[in-house]
Parts: structure tokens; sequence; C-alpha cells
């Protein structure tokens, strides 16, 4: 595919995704770790004007002089910028405008694109961007749903999304003999910083479930007093527990007898059968203690990848996300995409209904919080052999 | 005016007032004081139905089952409501489900209101419905005001509107001997349940001023270091000073050597010879202070008003906000309008540009905690005669 | 008394309050509005220092230079001083340094009050240092209280202290006709400035209880419900309620079926027929909405006090505490006395078991928040005559 | 050693460490994450009451019915405990007592141990009590030292305490080859639970520093504006700064020009070629990233620990404390020892002057969060080999 195709099917993408909100839905923000839809279509785009258009195209003029400030996310070398936690108090600009400046930079890029001596340097830029996109594509579904699963109502997004339940294909385990493995991204195809500095790891014979953690399994948990358990939990997890009065995964809710499950088609009954989803690392290591099983190092997670059907949640591990060796930041703004993060976070393996196809390759480091539970997140298994 | 011409008349002033908004203006809360613009309009319309029409209208049908959850502001005896810090995550129903809600009720209104044989009881209620409506309004004018405020961007509500600049007509001091004079409500025209009970106070002779505060009068205290002495503050406002980061009335701005306030008009010089606003009871009183001047108490200024010109800012006073002698909870919901208010609070006397012209009684009593900012209120001082 | 003989006595006797404590007893602070006996022993002695000796007495020096840091309070106008959360973390100087400080301050106020020609000025400075350390005296027992009382195992400060259980002498009510009544302090005797200024206050004809509330009666109200009503409370009561999950006065305990009350003898059953002690002003309000009744004025219980038993319980009344017309600050650091905290603060009359004799009068006005239960407050109940 | 003499030269260790205090330096707690003196007193005594003498001494009775609940630090199995946030409000019992209460529990535990069938499994529960006092015993001085040196006087601990300045032995780099090296303990001595299951890990060829920062290196870093760049900053550790107003290292202080610090002989001149002390994770790698350096794993410290000179600060390492492969948590209270702490913790490597000589082994994993800067802590640099 060409860099133009790419970056056009990508910009289209994004906007299908918001197509059935309403112009209220785009604004609001329920809770600072997200940010309203129309942040993320402005920033997305602020991307390829800040980064490419205003340093690579001539004569270029800025769509606006306030965007910079809006739309910039975390990049200190950047300049000012909002407040995250003020992201959803911006009424004005209005949607119609953000869309306005978004066919503004297309065509601008379109423009730069059409150039036959594109360097290697600002196609490189461009691609960036453009998984960029695709991670907040991953966010806007992520933030829609908590934005419209926290009002009391609980709207649809839409009643005929694809995106919901997912079932294993396969169960039983998958044993591995250890040893040293190659880990990290190698290869001339894209990748994060993060991923890179292919390097060796020495790892245990191990084996890992081929099947994720169910609801039914989950239930079984819960009604067995696993959230009233200390001994399960981290005492980090614990706390959080308590603080939050946390008693069942996001999106749960018990009515009567029922178990029931916000869904991006509203609330509905919980199939037990299908994947676990929404679930904390706090969760998932609590779950696993109470299996006498844990959950897989990233190591072995990648090390296993191949034998393994994965793609329907983001699974977590128990790898903190820490640079790989030889991981160095890029100079400039860019250099602070991966590297900062790179404490008090764990590492997710694979993929989700939620993540944008060609982000999916063994190598791709997730990271969150462990108690963040707003992603399209499950539970693998796994033990050491001995 | 007939009932029926008040009641179409006020509904159609809370839709006016809306009327410049776009539909993202009217969903977001900026903070927990403040209600969204579609809060507003729902709640008035909940009020007539939940008081009036599911009691007195037969066979009356509720217009969504959700709203009375929704648009409940704190009637405890009303049943459960949305907390007030969530009420800007209501993205659905949208604002044009309200206006039919609106519509819908403001039809059932009509046929309550045509029937011949309307009690007192509910005619008493469809006034205080009204009033309601009418303290909301006002509400909608600084609220829209603070949420179109607090974003970096300035944007103007409306640059035609009316409600910015005023100016004092008079000057100079008005004497009152003192004595026993009269407070309170009498007679048959609409008033809440905290103006009555005409009763006495004491009153030892006082001078109060003709004018209002400037801004360019509190310029000058800003200029004489007024937020920088701790002698002047209450010890409450001093410590409200230090943990807010207050050094201005809201929605000043020093550029360089210009001060700019934020209007509904946008972002303009301010005027040195208008009539202050936008300060809280803590400024009034810390201003008072350097003057060697006093806050006239509620009973001196309701002694003096017909001698007095009001009505463009909210004066406050130094009286708390208790109750008259004879003050008596109405029965039921309508009980809690007032009277579980009365602590921690302070009267303003008068009204300003953005109360509704039939809220213009000497008696009304409008309170608000100290720290308050975003109501038109300003300063007008007093002493004693000696 | 002589100035000499007055001072000495209340020297010692914040000492003696003092001598049941161990030496860890003295310095720990478990919330911030109370203060360590050490602190106050200090503080009381650096007023003397900081107000007196240091201007009036020739060649003093100062005991220690880093004692005015140390033991100012609240004075602006004194320079920097510990942050009030901070006082409990004082391990040094150690307790015995402090009476040595004590001491040496006795030894030169003595020599400063032995001068034959005391001047008017100092010698009232004296008279206010020794009522300010009487204020601390009655902090001492009720910080003294708190401190042992939120320990886990209810150490008693003294198995035969007198400060326990206060009955009623009187029962029934005390009717007074109202109309125009003097107010505030007048003649020679001692006053804080709050208390100036005699004046007038029209009052409407009320009916004032004789007795004070019962530990039984409020049983009763406990029983039935009391603590679960929003209607019978404020709305910054109930607030308060739910956030600190108070369902009891404080030091009250519930122990299967009974009631048990920490005092400074240790935790002891509740005796049903004595005067009800440690109640907020939200608690004593919701107690007289209960009874359909109300909480007496400042000024109606002024005006009632010479026919009425008060000095076992402050009694909370619903008058905000403001200041009295013609009142004005002293120059100087002494005008930060009472005037400053004239904001969100109510009234009380009387005086409790834990207040010293001569503050023993009628137009003393002590003022708390309306949520402070650590006072030896009461309720006594009003209403008007009709 | 016998097990006798070993917990006989602990025991009287840790009342050595207390000899300086007064009184009340036992009894405070300035922050939540340290203890007081005498709750660790009283905490090191309660492990060998409630996991030894109550199970394993024939009618053991316990000293008193109250110490339980007082002193179980974290151990949910083990019943209710004190809030941690509460420990500082304990003034009874009095440190006496707590004496008192440690001479019972070492004769009756002589009483155990003089018993010629001493049991493996008691006697290691024995010795694990006797490291477990050893890690109160380090924290006895971090703790003390942040008590005293949050006063505002700064006092001296002891004017004559060896804990104080350190100073490398060595400079240069220690070059390693990397490859399969062996990790975790192996042997019969003494160690932790997280320390065991010897196992494998691949490294990458890396030089290690010989010497950690001094003073005067790391002065080059605040004077070249360290702390104002967050480029060189994780996210998390700049959000910290921002927070909490860091701009040095704990115990730091500059007057005029001079930098000054706490020490437990008092506040002295910082000598520039001491080494670094007080230091949090986030600022190690703030100055890592400055230096374009690395903290190292905890597996190359470990690997290269044989030929580095060790032993005055706590290192860290950008390891996170995460579980060996084969660690199991021990059955019962004693399990929760390690485990469940592995989260959002790092690790740190080495020992401290602070520890006790026989908590020295390279295979000692400390832990703590990134931004705790009270351990004796200092900065180790790494970097790969190219």
């Amino acid at each position: 595919m060409t860099t133009n195709t790419f970056y056009d099917r990508i910009r289209a993408r994004t906007e299908a995704i918001c197509s059935p909100l309403s112009s209220e839905d785009y604004v609001v923000q329920v809770v600072e770790f997200t940010s309203p839809a129309k942040w993320h279509l402005g920033h997305t785009t602020w991307f390829f004007e800040a980064f490419i258009l205003n340093k690579y195209l001539d004569n270029y003029r800025e769509f606006h002089p306030d965007f910079a400030f809006l739309f910039n996310s975390y990049y200190q070398t950047m300049g000012e910028r909002l407040l995250r936690v003020r992201r959803g108090f911006m009424t004005r600009p209005p949607v119609e405008q953000i869309y306005e400046y978004r066919d503004y930079v297309n065509r601008h890029m379109r423009k730069l694109m059409d150039n036959d001596h594109l360097s290697d340097e600002v196609r490189d830029l461009i691609v960036l961007g453009c998984h960029h996109e695709q991670q907040h594509q991953e966010l806007l579904w992520t933030d829609i749903k908590y934005m419209l699963g926290h009002q009391s109502i609980f709207p649809a997004y839409d009643k005929t999304t694809s995106l919901a339940t997912t079932y294993n294909s396969e169960t039983g385990w998958l044993e591995h003999p250890g040893g040293v493995v190659d880990i990290g991204h190698k290869g001339e195809e894209f990748c994060y910083d993060n991923e890179l500095g292919k390097h060796q790891v020495y790892l245990h014979p191990f084996s890992i479930s081929k099947a994720l953690v169910t609801n039914g399994e989950y239930i079984e948990f819960i009604e067995a007093g696993g959230y009233k358990n200390p001994d399960l939990w981290l005492d980090d997890g614990w706390t959080w527990l308590q603080t939050e009065k946390i008693s069942q995964p996001m999106y749960w809710h018990k009515k009567g007898e029922e178990w029931l499950q916000y869904t991006l088609k509203g609330l509905l009954p919980i199939d037990q059968k299908a994947q676990l989803c929404h679930i904390s690392q706090y969760e998932a290591s609590a779950y696993a203690e109470w299996k006498n099983l844990r959950l897989p190092t990233e190591f072995e997670w990648e090390a296993a990848a191949d034998e393994l059907n994965w793609g329907q949640r983001w699974e977590w591990t128990n790898s903190a996300y820490l640079p790989y060796p030889f991981f160095e930041k890029a100079p400039g703004a860019v250099g602070e995409y991966n590297g900062k993060f790179m404490s008090n976070q764990l590492v997710l393996k694979g993929q989700s209904v939620a993540t944008s196809d060609n982000h999916s390759r063994k190598t791709y480091r997730n990271f969150f919080k462990p108690q963040m539970q707003w992603q399209y997140s499950g539970i693998r298994l796994a033990t050491y052999l001995k």
C-alpha cells in the first residue's frame, strides 16, 4: 500500500468510528484518563500539522493559531498545552470546525505526499502519524464506551456494532521448553521505538493456556468471594479495591440474580462462555492467584505467540514496562513518545477487537497502570513446568 | 397578567436565553456548582411535571421514565437523583429531546390551566414553578458565562448582548436614623417562604452609600496590595485566597499593563467607571476593611431600599442567611426549597442585570457561600453614624 | 485580686491541668483542630513574652530564638510561624524545657509586675494574657480528651476527675415578652473586644427551656432514626453526616445494646438523665427540628440569662458570629484576636464545666464552626410565643 | 553463633539504637510511611509473641490483650490491627511498658530456646524474627532521622554518630561480558523468600561504575537545571516533582549560596566528595539520563557484585520488584511477608550504612516505590557495551 493510500484509509477510519455520535457525544470527558472524541479528532490532526506540515511543506499556514495549544497532548517540548483535565470543557471550536481542520490538513498532506521526492525522514514521520492515529482509534472505542457506559441510562453506541462478544477457539495448554529466545522487533516493517532492539532473554520452561479466561470462570471467582479475600490480592490492588469500592469488572452490573454488562450495543445479559473483558491487572493477578497459576511474562508470551490464537483481548502480563537493552529515545519531541512512560506500568500483549488490524504484531508492547480497566483487556494464564 | 400568560412568557424566556448556544454548549459542566444549560432546561420542566402534572392532571403520563432521576435537583423527598457532579456527563437524551419534553409539559400545563376551576393550591404551585424557573434563568446567565469564560479561547455568547457594563447614577451617602423597623414580606404578591414573617428589627443609626464600588476603585485596592495583606481579610477568606490562588475578581485578566475582563461579548478592556462585578463576600469584606467601612446588614439595606437605586448587581451584606422569626418550612418536598440552606451562607440583596424583572422586590433574600464569585455580585458600603 | 495574684493563679492552674499527663501525652496532635498540651503550654507563655516582656521590660532577652516561631498561633503580623498541622511533630524542645520557659517568663513577669508604676496599657495586656491562657485551659481539657479518647484502648486521664456527668436542676419553660433589649458588655470588668458595644436588639416574644437536653432524650432521637432522615438536617449538616459517617455524638460507642461514652475517667455507661454533651450545631439543629422547636438566638439567650441556670455546657445558638454594631478591631496584633474569625461560625453562650470560673458572664461570645463536637457543648431549646 | 546469642544480640541492638531518644521522640509519626520508634519496638516483639510463643511455648500468656491489635503491621490473616496512619497517636501504653513487654517476651523466648529439642520449624521462625527485627532496625534509623529532620529546629540524634558521610574507594568502570548468569539465593544460609529460586538470566554485555555518584556531581546536575527540564524525567517523576515541589534531595537545604544537609549529627555543610544520599529512583533516573547513561538492572548488579565495593548506600536499579521464577508464597501469615508488595516498586541492591551487617548479601532484594527518598539510597550508573 502506498503511503498516500495508507494515510487516506486511516484518516477516513477515524471519522467512521465517530459517525454514530451526536454533537453532544463528542464533547464530554467523564474522567481524566479518557478524552472527548472531539479532542482525539483534533489531536491526531495536529500531530501531522505540528511534526510534518509546519516543517516540511513550504508556505504552510496553520489552520488556527489556538489549535496547537488545544490539541497538543503531552509533548513538553512542543510548548504550552491545555491541561488534560480540561479537555472536556471545550465546546468551542465546534465539532464542525474540527472536521474542517481535518479536511484542511488532509488537503495539505496530500499536496506534500504528491511530491515525488518525499524524503525517508518525512515518509517515516507520516507512517508514525498514521500509527499514532490508529492508537487513538482504539482510544476512541474505549473512551466513547466509557462516556456512554457511565451515563445513567446506558445509551447504545450502535445496536449493530460487531465489537462485542468474543469466544475462545481453543482450549488446553501449550508447553514451551525455555532457553535463550529472541525478543523484540527486527526487519523493515513499522514498529515503535519501545519494541526495537532485538535481544536475548533466558526463559525457564513454562506452560501457557491456549484459551483466555471466560465470563463464567470469572463469575466463579466472584462467587467464591474473590473480591473479599485479601490473601489473593497484591497489596496495592487490595487498597485499590477498598478505595474505589470495586467488586466486579468494569461495566458489569448485577440486577437481582442476573449479571448484566454494558456493551456498545447497550446493556445486555452476560454470556458465560464469552471471553472476560475490561479487567485490571490487579484483578487478573488475583484471579491467577486463586487458580494457583500466574500471568505470563511479556517474554514468555512473545516466545509462544506463534502457536497461540490471540487478538480479541489485550492480555495482561506480569512484566513491568521497562526499556529493552539498547533502547534509545528518538531525538526531539518524537522522543517523548514512549520512553517517559516507563514507570509504574505493566505490559499488555496481543491486541483486542478494538485494535486496528495492522497493529497486530507479536512484538507490540502496550502498557497501562495496573488498575486500568477501560481497555478491552482479558486474562491468559501460565505456570512453570517443573 | 393571567397565570397562563405568565407561564408562557417565562417558559419562552428560558429558551430565548439559550438560543445563541450550540448543541455542545448545552452539555458541559465546568465546575460542580454550575449546571449545564441542558440540565436547567430539563429541571425547570420536571418541576412542573413532578409537583403539578403528576398530582393534579388526570391521566397524565410522564414524558419519560428516566427524567425524574435525571432532573431532580436536591429534593431528597422526591426520590433518587443524579449526582450534581455528574450533570455534565449527560450527552443523552439529546438537547432536542429536552425541547420535546418542554413542549410536552407545556401542552399539558395549558390543558390544566385552561380548566376553569383551578384551585388556589395549584395556582400557587404554578406561580412557584414560574418563579423557580426565573431563578434558573439567572443561573443560566451565570452558568453559561462560567462555561464560556473558562475556555482558553474566550468565546463570546453574543456580541450584542446588553448584559454587560453598568454605571452608578448617583453618588454620596444616605443617612438613616435607625430605630425599630419592619422587615419581611407582607401583602398578597408572590414571595418565597424565607421572606415571610413580617417582623421588627432594631437598627442603630447608619449611613449607606448611594453608589456601588466601581472597577476603578477596586483596581486601587489591588494596586495598594489588597490581595497581599492578611490584616484586611477574614481568616477563612485569606485561606481561600491562598488555596485557590486568587488575586483578582473572577473573569479579570491582566495582559501586560492592561486589565481585561471576560464578558458575554468576549474579552474586553475593563471600564474603570463601571460597577464592579463577580466579587466574593470575602473580597467585598476586605475592600470594606481597607476603606475603614463595612458592608450593610440585610436589615439596613431593606430599611434604606426605597431611597436607593439598586438592581444592577447583587449586593453582598454581612448578614448570615438565617430564618426570620416565625419562619416555617412548607410541608412536603416544596418545604426543601429554602430552609435547609440556612447555614454558612450570606444574604445578598437587590437584584442584578441577570435577574428577571419581577424578581425585583426589596424583601428578596438571595444567598450564597461567601467565596462565590460567579454571580453578578457587587459592593455597597455602609458605616454607623456616631 | 491583684494582677500579680491573678497571674500566678492562672499560670499555676494550667500546669495543674497537665499534671496527670505522661511526657508522651504532651506531644501528640491527633487532628489539626486540636493542639498538643506542650504547644498550649508554650503558646500561652509566648503570648506574655511577645506582647509584653519584649516591649515593656527593659533589657529582656528572649528565652530561646526559635520559640517565637514555634509558639505563635495565628498572628500574621507577628511573623512566620509553625504550620498548625505540624504542631504535633515537635518532640524537641522537650517538655522539661517548656516548663523552664514558663518559669523564666514567670520570673520576668513578676519583675515587671512588681514595678509600682505599671501603666494601664500594660496592666490591660496582662489581664488579656491571663484570659487568653484561661481560654487555652479550656482547650487543654478538650484537646487532652480528644487525644486520649481517640486511642484504641481509651485510657483515662484521671479516674477521680470531677469533669464528668452533669444534671439539670430545673425543668419547664421561661417566657420572655420580647421588645427592645440591651445586648453586650458594659462596665469596667474584663471582656473581649467582640462583646463590646452595648447596643439594642428587638426581640419577639419567646419561650426558652429551663433544662438542657439529656442523654436519654437524645437517645430517643437516635432510635427514631434521627440520623437517617435528611428532612431534619440542614443541607450542609447532612453532607457532613454522610462524609464523616457520623451516627452519634462524639465519644459515644454502642457495644451490643449498651451505649457507652468516653469520659476523662475512661469508658463508662451513658447516664440517661445527665446532660447531653459533645454535640455539633448540626446535630443540635436537627434535634430541635425533630421536636418542632428551635435553638435560641444569642440575643434571646442573653436576655433570658439572668433567670436561667447555665454553666455546665456551652449552648449552641442559631446566631452567626458577626460583629456587634460599633465593633472595632484593636490596633496591631492584638486586633487579630477575634474579628477575623467572623465568618462561617456560630455563637455559643454560657460556659461549660471545662471553662474557667471567671469566664462566666452572660455577654461572653464563644464561637465554633457548626460541625465541631469536641467542646463540652449541649442543647437548650426555644420557640416563639404566638 | 547459636540462635540464642543471635537473638540476644539483635534484641539488644534495637534498644541501643533507641538509647539517645527522649520519651517524646518515641511517639511521633510525621508521615504515614514512617512509624514511631515505640511502634517498631512493640511490633518486632509482637512478631515473636504472635508467630512463636503463642504457638510453641506451652502455657504462654500474652503480655497484654491489646498488644496484638496495636502492634500487628499488615498481616491481614492475623486479625484486626491499628491503622498505619494512627500509629503516631499512641501515647498509651507508655514507652516504659513497651520495654517491659520486650523483657517479658525475651524471658519467654529464652525459656523456649533453652529447650534442647527445638524443632527446625521453630528455629527457622526465630531466625526469621531476628532478620525481621534487623529490617526494622534500619527503619528505626531512617524513621528517627525523618522525625528529627522534619522539625523546624533540626535537632541532632547524636553528635558523635558514625552514620554520616561516606566516600568512594574506587573510580572507573567494570566491564562484564554478559551471557547466561545465575541469579538468586542458593545454600543454607538465611534469606528471604523473594531471593529464593536460583535461576538463569541472559545479560547483554555492560559496563558498570565502580563509584557511586557524589554530592558534587549531583550539585552540577542541579545547577545545570536538572530539576527544571522535563525531558530528563519519567512522566510520573515529573508529576511528582511538580506536585511535591521537589527541587533537591531530601534533607538538603540551601542557605544563601551554601548547601546544607540534615544528618543525624544535625545540620551540616555538604561535603562535595561524599556519596550522594536520600535520592528517589525518579531523581536517579533523571540524573542517569542527563549523563546519557542508565541505572543497572538488578541482574547486572548481582552478576557484577563480587567485583564491586558496595555497602554504603542502597543502590537503585531499574528493575521492577517482581517474583523470581519458582517464587512461592509461604503458607499462612508469614506468606504475607514479601509477595504481596510485588507491584509498583523497584529493586534496590546492596546495603547502606544503616543496614545490619549480616543483611549483607548480593542476592538481597530491597524494594521501594520510586518516589521514596528517606532510605540511605544512592546512584550507581551503567551502560551497555557496544
